[in-house]
């Protein structure tokens, strides 16, 4: 039996606790959730039933610091869906170090801990012979470390390219398709929910910089930081210059690359039917390898579909302790 | 220390040999190769370097059926690359067959096997606790079998779409881009050596049958045969119904699909911006599942990268023997 706590208790932790539910008692246990104000923890389980409401109405819950959840329960499997800071990668970078040295496999959603110690918290999972998974953080619902694990393990990844981010991704399609000026699709996306109230680290390519700094760290061996990263983001294009591209049989698309040892992310020329053109908020991500050739994954980058990445993040902790 | 032998010895066995030079000799030994002449076969190991031209020229050639090394020797894995027979799913269902009750794990990229004899083989290696690895056999270079072991496993696979045959995709790209009638485009794949001299399993949609056969009964748990398939294929596909969808903004690509228990093969109308839509002698795939929504694979489905496929489910195998 496996004992799993969620810290960071929100849209994605609540429809992770209803999917966990499909496991046997008698494999995985649902032990504990926090979120910032505090948290309700049961050594015999909790029903994601009786956490649907406010958390502060549970019978157990504590007003006291998620952190002391942490530290104090013997939980095997720690998920962090924290919300990203990626200046300094807290809260979730304490979480995953402390669940690390109290001895839990970690799974997170939070980019933040991974762009600001990437090597660190890897080192440190692994020289306790603990799993530090992380296939929610870029391309939410593609597997794209799933397939590196099993499929990439004898190849060599030459380049990566990838429309990582959503957000501009719809504005761009808006911007394509209908001739929409940047901050009119910008507007749209804010009304569909697509875009933040401010949208800064989005447009100005920062949020797909730091998928950039991860993949680089997690698929080829490199030790980027997101300073390494030359970035420009869509901000100054004009539907002028979409038009144009139009007229070609292309489009602009923000695009994340890694080659040869260059990390860039960049508004680029793409042709109409080159596999990476995907609209809307789809995400594509192209990986060029040694024997494999190219291969395109092409998915949502974000939403429900994130869930199926954490869940084949804790099945392959539960396969690879024996628990299933 | 593993042993492998290669049953079908061509250009992909070839390059295979080449391949698993890099694994170390203490961990895998080329054993055995094997062509429909006749075989070489070595306890001590195979050097590539000495196979490479003609295989009767080898001083330790035996010109016996192939059969009779696979019934004769001590390897751990068969990797079987014969040419496939999707009426009788000979040779290479004997030697698969013989491979499991020797007691090896068997790598094959021949269709015709789990197309004529899916449940068969599958459940016999099953209980006799061996592996039978086919990343190869549909989609060339596009991990679907390594994702569905890995990303898939507590998600539920809704429907499969997919373009899955290179030929046919390579036909109407150029029908839809130079506006070829198909039997110029035919004569133009042919001479570049994407085509047979006799193309009537590839237009006729049957080799992309045998494709969504095998992915119905690996991957949504049917026990289908190929006469469960619904095929149309291309023949009768005019340049003058191509310019038509042209004009609309689609195309006419042949789609494999298993929707609600049904599996069909036939022309169908694709949006040009359509992740499926892929041109050339690319394959795209695209499931829908439960938790995930739409994931789209591209890559090539035939040629060199099959060999990602070869390697990633031998790779596999020796991870899971604790090889590696």
């Amino acid at each position: 039996l496996k004992r799993l706590i969620i810290v960071g208790y929100g849209f994605l932790g609540k429809r992770l606790a209803r999917v966990l539910e499909k496991y046997g008692r008698e494999e995985l246990l649902l032990a504990g959730v926090a979120n910032s104000r505090g948290y309700v923890y049961s050594d015999q389980g909790l029903r994601p039933g009786e956490l649907e409401d406010d958390l502060s109405r549970h019978a157990k819950f504590r007003e006291k610091p998620p952190i002391e959840m942490v530290e104090n329960s013997d939980a095997d499997i720690a998920v962090v869906l924290t919300p990203t800071n990626i200046r300094t990668g807290e809260p979730g970078v304490t979480y995953i170090r402390t669940a690390l040295a109290r001895g839990m496999d970690v799974v997170t959603a939070d980019k933040g801990p991974l762009v600001i110690a990437f090597k660190e918290l890897v080192s440190e999972a692994e020289s306790r012979r603990l799993y530090l998974c992380y296939e929610a953080t870029v391309g939410g619902g593609i597997p794209i470390f799933s397939l590196a694990r099993q499929y990439f393990r004898r190849d060599k990844i030459l380049s990566i390219r990838g429309i990582l981010n959503g957000t501009t991704n719809y504005i761009l399609s808006r911007m394509h398709f209908e001739g929409l000026p940047l901050d009119l699709a910008l507007v749209e996306a804010q009304r569909l929910g697509l875009a933040e109230r401010d949208p800064t680290l989005d447009l100005e390519g920062i949020d797909t910089a730091c998928k950039i700094v991860i993949l680089a760290n997690a698929l080829m061996g490199m030790d980027k930081r997101l300073s390494d990263v030359k970035v420009a983001g869509i901000t100054r294009i004009t539907s002028e210059a979409m038009m144009a591209a139009k007229e070609m049989g292309m489009t602009i698309k923000l695009i994340g690359r890694i080659e040869e040892g260059e990390l860039t992310v960049a508004p680029r020329l793409v042709k109409l039917n080159h596999p990476l053109c995907v609209h809307g908020t789809l995400n594509a991500i192209q990986f060029r390898a040694s024997l494999m050739g190219e291969l395109t994954l092409i998915g949502e980058g974000a939403g429900a579909s994130t869930l199926a990445s954490l869940v084949s993040d804790i099945d392959w902790i539960l396969r690879m302790r024996g628990g299933l």
